[in-house]
């Protein structure tokens, strides 16, 4: 598309021009921000759907006989509760009608008791009863797992209530008026959930599945070139790298939160793929909070990269070998497991050589330390390099306490089991042969450290 | 209060034992609820007072004819918008009157073009309309900068312009419908607003300086108890005090998403008290990251009083004094940063002094390093002194960058000059002094590893 501006031939942009720019560069962003994930476009298209669906109620004539204003609920009911994931929808509709019916039935049985009251008592017992529920049902709304699951039902508990109560006053037909509201809303919730579920439906349970292994894989591919990171910084090979792996755990560090809302709103999702109605999600949560506790570990690792005092290479040499296959052993377990979870297989267990193998390396590096390999060196520069290697051991027993979480999920989720775990590509390097490398450097750094 | 069931002389408990056991329980939370935060009830008050005030609508006739069903969105307006803080009430109501302003004035121009068309094709331009508006807006709804402020704004928008011009097919007299339902809901959201701000505000900008303030505080309490406890741990007199100080930063660690929805909310709220209109949220979220820095390594720093491996007393004895020094310091430093947001005083300069000592200490801990005061130790045993040594030296860089961002939010928010700060109590230890006194356990420690 030519810009308007480039038929522009004067030397002040004039006000058009800038206008243009602005609505190009938004288009870009929303071009952008489509591209990105494109079930964001999906999700616009199904909102609009809906709409114009429930709103057929205004547009035929018998439809809106049987309704007549009360028909806007539904279209109140469709823009308030689609959300993007059919877990929030589903949560969200649940709480309107349940909250509704209930509140509505409550609203109607307080219009009762205030109509005996006699004419004169009757908006005073209203107000009172109103003023009452009102402020119970907020202060419920404060109680933790209320808020987790139920607020936005207790606030339509309030709404509705209030509503009733209140406009039966003035309407004496109140449950026609209450019933009709409760139809309203119960279509819209319907239109709401069967296009959010039929229509190409994200599923937040999918979502935090994924998550959770992302996280994983993304503290491996740290683990895993961690230790050539640091053990050759010097070096200019590793410079022209692409280094972006050093940086993809922090998005773990924060993502606590969003774990929890994520687990949350999954718990309404109903049966869906390979997940079932009770997916334990519990656990998926608890591996998320262990990754988190390994990423705590891998921030103070990463802060050595550029730390301020370095350990010349000639030191850091002498336990370069165990822990290069420590920290890439631990990687390639936590790899795995992010495996494991992606795949949905029982495959867990093939972590555990891994660990086994970083298991070696660490008894080989407390070796080579006993040995006391720097004892001519600067113990201020040496320093450094002992953190690292004192974290990295520290990092196992992370790693170990994730395998176990996973191990448990696998189990709790009833993963498959693999079939294609016995394949050779898949079997992890034999534990006897890595222990043999990892016995001839050890010799080779004991040689060098005596000579 | 005599519990019914106490009179109960059967062996089992009755079902209404059982449930009046619940009841219990609940009243108990509920009790407890309210104390943790008597705020909580306030809000819950106002909240039925607001809903109580606006149905007066429906109880006096004169106001009723005004309005009529109308009048619900004034109630549906005050359930929907009175959140616990200003800020929030805030930021909902001004989204909810502009967007509906805005949707009703596009919703009413939507139904002229439609009823131009002809009346066969109007249905099917309103439809066309109302698709293309809903997904549009939903999909704007998912710009990052849209959501933190406008999220609600913009479902309002696709709520009132579907209700508008649809309901507009039904109701001839278009502008007086959206112009009384506007009237209802700023009347509605100027009630609460009032409510809100008049009685007992709960201010989520004083909340969120609290909490940063707060932060601060329990990694100062850590920093300042920690090395008491490293040094110390096989002592038994330390097994009797509060530990508590070891766990409070914590939360540090997760609060992040927390902070931005405070910082984001804030901006809401106009001037009150000494929080001015534009005060420098960001700034405050700036600290608060840096805080989170630290609390990374304090939680490295924390699992190594729990260490596998620990270094036998008589060795960490020779870093004593010097990471002690460092560790309070340090603490001391960020305390006197908490006391400085909390009470809005000039007095960041303050921590510098402690910052000096704390760097001091950590050049003589360097210059102990050097002379090798574990040259006859079992290098695997030193690792873990080491670690804790060398992620102290982490903390003083952690701590400076807190310092520089608190000095920077002094003069970002005006803090005012203190006048007490000259008075010999709140002035730190004599620099000079300090220093002797390190010099002196240096000398002492060098005299020790020499004989």
């Amino acid at each position: 598309m030519a810009s308007p501006c480039q038929q522009n031939s004067g030397t002040r942009p004039s006000i058009f021009c800038k206008l243009w720019g602005k609505v190009v560069q938004l288009s870009l962003k929303l071009k952008k921000l489509g591209e990105e994930d494109p079930r964001r476009i999906v999700h616009s298209f199904k909102v609009g759907l809906a709409i114009t669906l429930v709103s057929l109620f205004y547009y035929f004539k018998p439809l809106y006989d049987g309704f007549g204003v009360a028909a806007m609920w539904a279209v109140l009911t469709v823009v308030v509760i689609f959300e993007f994931s059919v877990g929030a929808t589903l949560g969200k509709g649940f709480n309107r009608v349940l909250a509704t019916s209930v509140a509505g039935a409550l609203g109607v049985g307080t219009h009762c008791i205030a109509t005996l009251s006699g004419e004169s008592r009757e908006p005073l017992l209203l107000a009172l009863f109103v003023f009452i529920i009102a402020a119970v049902v907020t202060f419920l709304r404060f109680f933790p797992e209320m808020k987790a699951r139920y607020d936005y039902g207790l606030m339509i508990f309030i709404l509705t209530f209030s509503l009733v109560s209140v406009s039966a006053y003035r309407d004496d037909e109140v449950i026609d008026l209450a019933l009709t509201r409760l139809n309203a809303i119960m279509i819209g919730t319907f239109t709401t959930v069967v296009i959010c579920v039929l229509i190409r439906p994200v599923w937040i349970g999918v979502e935090f599945h994924k998550l959770i292994a992302g996280n994983l894989e993304k503290l491996g591919n740290f683990l895993d070139g961690f230790a050539d990171e640091y053990f050759l910084v010097s070096e200019k090979v590793c410079n022209s790298k692409d280094k972006s792996f050093l940086e993809g755990y922090k998005s773990v560090l924060t993502s606590k939160s969003n774990e929890e809302t994520m687990a949350h709103l999954a718990r309404w999702e109903p049966g869906h793929g390979r997940f079932r109605l009770r997916h334990p999600w519990t656990q998926y949560l608890k591996v998320g909070n262990l990754a988190r506790q390994c990423a705590y570990k891998i921030e103070t690792l990463n802060s050595y990269l550029r730390s301020e005092i370095q350990t010349p290479q000639e030191d850091r040499i002498k336990i370069n070998e165990p822990c290069k296959i420590i920290s890439s052993e631990c990687g390639k377990a936590i790899k795995k497991l992010a495996s494991t979870i992606r795949k949905m297989e029982k495959t867990s267990d093939l972590a555990e050589p891994h660990i086994a193998n970083s298991k070696a390396a660490a008894e080989n590096l407390k070796t080579i330390l006993k040995a006391g390999p720097w004892k001519d060196s600067n113990p201020l520069e040496i320093m450094p390099a002992a953190t690292v290697a004192s974290l990295l051991l520290e990092v196992i027993s992370c790693t170990e306490k994730v395998v176990e979480a996973v191990h448990e999920l696998e189990s709790l989720a009833h993963f498959k089991i693999s079939e294609q775990r016995l394949t050779p590509e898949n079997q992890p390097e034999s534990l006897a042969e890595n222990q043999k490398e990892i016995n001839a450097t050890h010799d080779h750094l004991v040689i060098t450290m005596d000579g």
